[in-house]
């Protein structure tokens, strides 16, 4: 039994391409979500933007295209903070397909390092401690 | 008491713009994942591709902006059938922002209609009599 | 001989969605392109960004789709300012297909209303002057 | 002097997210645009769905993010095809900004591998002989 925090989504039409799929840039879209919602769920209902001087980048992604979701399928996104810095923490996301039967297959797996940095300067920045603490906490919670 | 459907959404960052808003296109991405539900609660689970030969598009689209939604607000997006033809059915749908305490505020309201077509020669065709029939009967189930 | 503002574009699998044709709300963005190189060629590099103090947004639009667009296409999207006030702009926008022959063809008409807005009062306010000059003056220049 | 293949892109206001910056997905968007370019500057006007049987698909994509482009930017994205597989391309991609005065500076930098697939049974697929032949003159034309 896995704990680890996901989300559930719906393909939409919008989501998808001339090739019949969904677009591949859009399973990034769908992570951040998860991200978003991860760290909702420890209490920081504003992620992106942190405060008027803090914000949250992707410094960068690393994802594997493994099969394809189609148009109205069913998808869990994960996201897991594996590692983390004070100015910078790394997710391991995955999407996964869940048929009708509750059986789940892996479309998509991905390590995304996201950054805090100054809103005006563009610099690199601490994230804020709480923030840190939450998702120490969270990762010491886990069951391996 | 309404009656309407309606769906619940988050505004992530993906739907806004520099403006610091979410960016006025979306406003129509929102509206068509609530007719797909809409659809989809009448029993119609792939309501953009309907069938190898039979596809729903957008024939027009008026919708006007009210006030702009920002990242992280709670959006309910309502989708009402007001007319059905063989061919066409027009919906009217709004955006409304709700607060913390429950209160509800206009954002956007369009009329979108949407029609029937053969995915190969992309001529008018009529929609499934089922379909339809689903949409007229929850029309005639609704309080006024 | 039109001597209306456009500008080209190229449909790419972005632009696209799983029933073989550019995802309808995009013809919004497409326009949007457009309006934004025709008030570059007026000399305002900065259209939807005005100022710290002025943005432009989109009050109202009026789409009616004819045909699709598909993958590769060769598109002209125009931009034609047809009514002015103090604290709005009314545009006519058509996307059409170009064929390799050069041949023409309609695929989306509409009337797009933007209007100023303070960035912090999110209240509507004049357009600056010289921006309401130019697009007065390109008018008179029009052929009709 | 570099005879490196790349396109000029504008950054619109549908490319930039609430924290007044290029949305980092859309750099991907841009490096297919790139890819694409290059293909058709190859004479495959249909890069993305090569014919009925054969579509193109990215199988991986590894980008950094150094700075952040911002609306109203003029960008240069490069597409270079650095090793060449029967069924698979990996291009070495990069996203820079070209200020007023002709300086450049590194944006984005991405190693993405596209590959070719059955679209009927989305297995691995060998690219066009001619495709694949075409990408390898072209990488021995190279100056390096």
């Amino acid at each position: 039994m896995s704990d680890e925090f996901s989300i559930d989504l719906r393909v939409y039409i919008e989501d998808t391409d001339a090739g019949g799929v969904v677009y591949y840039v859009n399973y990034l879209k769908f992570m951040e979500r998860a991200r978003t919602e991860y760290l909702r769920s420890l209490g920081f209902p504003k992620p992106a933007l942190l405060s008027d001087e803090l914000i949250t980048v992707v410094a960068s992604a690393n994802i594997d295209y493994k099969k394809s979701a189609v148009l109205d399928d069913a998808l869990i996104v994960s996201a897991k903070a594996e590692r983390t810095g004070s100015a910078f923490i790394v997710f391991r996301q995955q999407v996964k397909r869940r048929d009708e039967n509750g059986n789940e297959e892996l479309l998509a797996d991905a390590e995304i390092k996201i950054a805090c940095v100054n809103r005006l300067t563009a610099k690199p920045a601490r994230f804020p401690a709480e923030l840190r603490a939450a998702v120490l906490a969270d990762r010491g919670n886990e069951t391996e």
